[in-house]
């Protein structure tokens, strides 16, 4: 299977409206075959995330957090952008200090994972924390953030939780299984 | 476990800044402990979106698509928004026969996801389709998307493609092996 394609060629970027968080680009495009389109876009970033999922007693560790864009608490792993310098392992140690409360003495990358790339170019990387030890730093966050334990035997009813719905989440819980179940910590199951 | 927590009030909404595709809102909030944060969301839409896993002769259909967020052909599910009006299955039956020329006799949801609903309140619904037969449509795509298909008995070998990392693939892909491996179709495998 062939999978090379000859990519557009952009002819044009220009900046359409601007916000505190959000810059919006028109990307004008001519693809190989000659169509044209103007693609709007967020401005991309070289800014990657990361997306903790902490192990603890044979449970995971979620938090809940309000998001505005559901006007709703959402149950979901921590998560946040990486700052400058910071390795993906620093970033999630930092993060999980902040959001729960405890640092990790080993953390694996699981994966990464991209969101909705026809608009964002933001990278995500999938960690999983074991190893925790009480150690709380200060956040921005405007509330604590409730947490929830949910045990690593049926991770699949997580699934059904009407509040833990978000993709990446989604991806994180079915990344941490495959990779619980490869080291014979968790049987196979439906 | 308590898990009904008090909302933040909404004090204020206002559009702060607009492209064609793209509507910022910046929304004034008070938490339940006094505290106060201004945050950013695109404006919410009721419009809810679906994506659809295809499966013949023991193989998943994917796409190729040019994405201009990170400015790279991407392999993924065909996925687009529901028309006022439509179904779920009716919105999935159209895309697939506009994005892959394939009608489906059989349609299942899987699921619904959300995405970043800090700043998005979109849903998408993941169906899978099956009991296919060849019809198309015309879409407004700006060329032919190019087709693959996935060994069912592979599954795991797509979560290793580098242009397949996109969280709502991600989980669709997953849904759909438990989906299968539920039915007996698939062995339970890591």
């Amino acid at each position: 299977m062939t999978r090379q394609l000859q990519k557009p060629k952009i002819l044009n970027v220009e900046v359409v409206a601007r916000s505190r968080l959000f810059t919006v680009e028109a990307v004008d495009l001519e693809f190989s075959n000659g169509a044209r389109r103007v693609y709007e876009r967020m401005k991309p970033s070289e800014r990657e995330a990361v997306m903790i999922v902490p192990i603890i007693d044979n449970h995971l560790i979620l938090i809940q957090e309000y998001v505005v864009g559901l006007e709703s608490y959402e149950l979901g792993f921590p998560k946040g952008l990486m700052d400058a310098g910071e390795t993906p392992f620093e970033a999630a140690n930092r993060e999980l200090k902040e959001e729960v409360g405890f640092g990790a003495g080993k953390l694996e990358i699981l994966g990464q994972l991209t969101l909705a790339p026809s608009y964002f170019s933001s990278k995500m990387n999938i960690l999983v924390a074991e190893g925790l030890y009480a150690e709380q730093l200060e956040g921005d966050e405007p509330e604590p953030l409730p947490q929830l334990r949910w045990p690593l035997d049926n991770l699949p009813g997580l699934l059904l939780e009407p509040d833990f719905q978000e993709a990446r989440n989604v991806s994180a819980l079915f990344l941490a299984r495959e990779w619980l179940v490869k080291q014979g910590r968790l049987r196979n199951r439906t």
